[in-house]
């Protein structure tokens, strides 16, 4: 399952990583727990086939350990406190594992996707806000408060006084995030004919100059904060998801160009791997936790 | 053992982590590594006792398990490559253990130090550069290339244009290590009675403004570089040391400042913590490594 704060999506997926087709619902979030509970449980319902166990890759900061929600933003009214495991299981008579969606998109792609031989692993994930997971030996680091990977809010030159999500200002999240670079489009006099990110990412393929310096200034200031990261964790493998990472090249090639000039010299040969796993990638990474919990 | 740039200290340490006295000899860097390792012996010797193991924190990126020196900077000509383990077993005729210095200096501090009870330990040592180490589970997180911990060089907006010694400019060592905080003070008009330092600490004790600006400037774009990497690694304890933890409340109230104000909410009791061990802590860790390996 891969549980966010507007769609929830399941599939089977086998001890090999197989995942069969995609079942997707609606998240009713505004009406509380309780109606989330609900639809997950649906969703797997509705999957049919027969399955051993729930694998969950939530919205919101998870202690996988006590398999609880302990906050989540004001997408999910409610949500935090939310005893998923324990509530989740009584729905289903079956044994539910949990992680928070970013933790289990990395951990999908170590399974079955982009970074299958790679021991430590930096998952960048770019869409509506800026997230991550470190992944160290194949297992999460979770940190001590269960809130590791959240690099969004690496102050960043580029972004100074610009208002981020968290209430602060000048972090990455808020120059390089899909709203963001909506924003600074709209800021730039871009096409009113541009309605979405999407849109913005075509006209920059054309050539159209506010489209592409949006999305490189967004790329540059992303690339350099996590060129400073991979110099502090030494990853084998960086890997960039999430919507904003299908703006074509002129968003990648900015985004790799500072990425690799902030790089120390012994890790010069490291290079931005795109995910390979495409929206599964939670579903997946939510399964093998769920498997390995069967163990 | 703790090997540096300019000077090699040794102690005998017990079991129980306790210290005896320190012996400190020049390291002689520019004769090359055969002088540095005989220094290294002929200290080890000096000590008198019986040691029953070495350990060795030593400048550079080291290579614990092949227990060879990967690379060093100009001060260590030739120390890239030296097989430390192996020829410093030959000298002594003892098992061996390496590390690098600030990894030594981590270890020491969760061994006996301000770490003792801390599972997730992030460690800045700021001094002539701006460093650090992670522990996880007690352990150092090294890296895919031995190279974790280099947080001088994340991107701040404070250093913006100023070099830094990797080569890149704007990072963080560029405005906050201790060469950066002197040249800013020059910069600043400072006076020219204060030849180092400590100088310029004392002065900003006395409310010298410049003295105070300089290391108030520092200390903050230091905060919030370390405050955005707490959001990422999410550590039990933040520990500070280095040569200018010393500089008194003119530093450590904007550091404190700067770094609370970037944590996100659950991190929100996350304070920093001086090292406790002084300057023994990397022989205190590298010990801590020989007694490990003896098991």
């Amino acid at each position: 399952m891969d549980v966010g704060g507007t769609k929830t999506s399941a599939a089977l997926v086998g001890p090999d990583g197989a995942v069969g087709p995609v079942v997707t619902v609606p998240t009713p979030a505004a009406e509380g727990p309780a109606a989330v509970l609900a639809a997950v449980a649906g969703a797997v319902r509705a999957l049919g086939g027969d399955p051993v166990a729930v694998g969950v890759g939530s919205a919101g900061v998870i202690d996988p350990g006590r398999g609880c929600v302990l906050s989540a933003t004001d997408a999910m009214p409610g949500w935090a406190g939310t005893e998923l495991r324990s509530r989740l299981g009584e729905l289903l008579g079956l044994p539910v594992a949990v992680d928070n969606d970013v933790h289990a998109h990395a951990l999908g792609e170590a399974w079955t996707g982009a970074a299958r031989d790679a021991r430590c692993v930096l998952l960048v994930a770019v869409g509506t806000g800026v997230g991550g997971s470190l992944l160290i030996d194949g297992r999460v680091h979770h940190g001590a408060r269960q809130v590791a990977g959240h690099l969004g809010h690496l102050a960043v030159p580029d972004a100074t006084g610009l208002p981020c999500t968290c209430g602060g200002t000048g972090h990455v999240e808020a120059v390089a995030a899909g709203p963001a670079l909506q924003a600074a489009y709209r800021r730039a006099g871009g096409s009113p004919d541009a309605p979405d990110l999407r849109a913005v990412a075509a006209r920059a393929a054309q050539g159209d100059p506010p489209a592409a310096d949006v999305l490189a200034t967004g790329a540059r200031a992303l690339g350099r904060a996590v060129g400073g990261l991979a110099n502090v964790l030494d990853p084998d493998l960086v890997l960039i998801g999430g919507g904003v990472a299908h703006c074509g090249p002129a968003w990648w090639d900015p985004l790799r160009a500072a990425f690799a000039a902030e790089l120390l010299p012994p890790l010069g040969e490291l290079r931005l791997t795109p995910c390979a796993l495409g929206p599964t990638a939670a579903i997946v990474g939510a399964a093998r936790l769920a498997w390995q919990q069967l163990r």
